[in-house]
């Protein structure tokens, strides 16, 4: 895979010392800013991306050429305003897009491939901390994610309670459930079935797992729409034709589409990471992190004597991180008596509707950043 | 694949037509019963399986030794009592267990695989009427199914209106939506992207496309379940360990569940009937038959004049063919001015709720067949 990307690059100084117990070394964080950071630091937004997201928030993909996943909401005289604001978006470790993962070199100078250790949501939070640290933030203005992004939010205001004033949680969840556990599950299933896995270690090899990673995006993909969604873009109209094939070509519109998302997916992801990440979303619990054992804890106990103010953002016809998963958080910060606002908004594109146009999100967005 | 099986075979008079244009020769059909014909041969109860069911509903199953499907349901004193009725359930044609289907062997002496002729709901109801035709059974004293099993319950009292006095529908729908479009795509492409898929041709081969299956099963399965469900059968507990691994194993009981569901499926289901049924499925539009081309139709249409009484129901927390989809066939049938009853049952297993334990729903089945 080669490098991506005219990123900037932040190698870490130090070692990143893992949930897992194990230690990253020279870890290197790829990132993306815009807007300009003011005399005394105070002004910084940083923005966590989800699973298959990436820096590239407000500037055109390297590989694909397309505009980056959240243009209509940041930059100038948007809700996240860059003339206001410096806005840093980093690539997650375990990623693909710069920073340290699975198809990165390892000291040995072979790819990591599956030697790459299983990380966490807050490994993630603890590169971008120390990223943060590297360009000497000390306090955020602002946290902001959605999806996954909202997971490292939460984690980075739980277990950095000093390092941000306010806190925007959209469509995430603070825990992923059984049903987000097994979606998840059948994508890295489909993955390693694909012969050309060969356990991870297809780094220069002719083919790659392809196939399997096309697969685990159609599905994936299903979970980011609501049936109304899905209904209302495609129906059951067909795709370039006027009747059925009786066959088994993509007959449908939805199948076409969802054949042309998985495709495209592979040429800008890699499968590995896909497994490490989400697994790491699996993992999540913030509540357990804060308890003694596996599947304890008190989520209010994560956010005990937080002073950030939160606010939380959910989609009613978000069937993946449901509306009920924010109000559990939501719940959890009264319990603290932390300051937080909550809104569900009505949207008709099930998760994705975080990336998508909506003025009600923008308002919402403009007035908690300010 | 063996053929499964100590079933009843019935081998069609007449060549098939299909919906496709194309002509099946020398279909057979494997079937079960359970309790007497009577006399006037006016006891009978046709029983439609799901997806990937079979005929045995109320018997063990041949390859996997399992009780049969619906033993709680039917039998001697049960809902659907055979002290009283002869209920049949025969194997669709298109599946794989004793009907003719793509594993099955051509004229030309190899087996169908993909030459397969591509069936519909309505198809698999022509191969169903010919058996009734076949056993002299003029008139159902009720057709019965669930999911794939109600379409062809529908397709059967909208298309042979005479056949049936009870037509019982339950979790089922009128027409696959795109989302149900879109998870069976899902498991299509598992299969067809497994290299031992071999376009279809893995008969006698080494290897079969059980990894792509396995996937496909997976899929579905979780669209059988309801997160609730989901949730309390399995939460985030952990499978035989104390300890999230930080690997890649099967860590939680949900994945450990999945894994199980996929790779039992291989051992009794053959992966192009997959194929070819689940496109049956996607292709169901009752209105859309009874209109003049593709995505029209009023649904009334198709239960123009039916004497049929009907009962309808759906579960509270199936979101594959959610209460909507019931209450549209019962919109329609009241538009028709049929006799129709419809009830929402509560019950926190999703789609899967009409195969388990459910004591409303005995009583519903068992009130509606007298």
């Amino acid at each position: 895979m080669t490098r991506p990307g005219p990123s900037k690059i932040h190698a870490l100084a130090m070692p990143l010392a893992l949930d897992s117990g194990q230690v990253l070394e020279g870890a290197e964080i790829a990132y993306e800013t815009y807007g300009e950071l003011n005399a005394d630091k105070s002004n910084a937004i940083l923005l966590c991306h989800a699973l298959t997201g990436d820096q590239y928030v407000a500037s055109n993909h390297p590989i694909t050429g397309k505009p980056g996943w959240w243009e209509r909401m940041v930059g100038p005289g948007k809700p996240i305003d860059t003339d206001r604001f410096h806005v840093i978006c980093a690539n997650v470790i375990g990623s693909c897009m710069g920073s340290t993962g699975p198809a990165s070199i390892a000291p040995d100078g072979k790819p990591y491939a599956m030697r790459f250790p299983v990380i966490t949501i807050r490994d993630m939070v603890r590169g971008l901390v120390a990223l943060l640290d590297g360009l000497g933030i000390e306090k955020l203005h602002a946290v902001v994610g959605g999806s996954m992004g909202g997971m490292q939010t939460l984690s980075l205001a739980a277990n950095w309670p000093d390092r941000a004033q306010r806190v925007l949680v959209l469509a995430s969840t603070a825990r992923h459930s059984a049903q987000n556990i097994a979606f998840h599950e059948l994508g890295r299933q489909a993955i390693m079935a694909d012969p050309n896995w060969q356990d991870g270690d297809y780094y220069g090899a002719d083919a790659k797992p392809d196939n399997g990673l096309a697969v685990a995006r159609m599905a994936a993909h299903i979970t980011y729409l609501s049936e109304e969604g899905l209904t209302e873009k495609f129906g059951r109209r067909l795709q370039d034709r006027d009747a059925k094939s009786f066959g088994f070509e993509a007959d449908f519109q939805v199948e076409s589409y969802l054949r042309y998302q998985g495709s495209g997916f592979t040429q800008r992801f890699d499968a590995n990471s896909y497994l490490y990440i989400t697994r790491a979303m699996d993992y999540f619990d913030l509540a357990e992190e804060f308890s003694d054992g596996p599947g304890g804890g008190k989520l209010a106990d994560a956010f005990a004597g937080t002073t950030a103010r939160f606010c939380l953002v959910s989609f009613d016809t978000d069937w993946l991180y449901p509306t009920a998963e924010s109000r559990h958080v939501v719940h959890a910060l009264n319990a603290t008596s932390a300051k937080v606002s909550f809104v569900e908004l009505s949207a008709n594109a099930g998760h994705d509707s975080f990336l998508l146009p909506h003025d009600q999100l923008d308002r919402v967005v403009r007035g908690f950043v300010e």
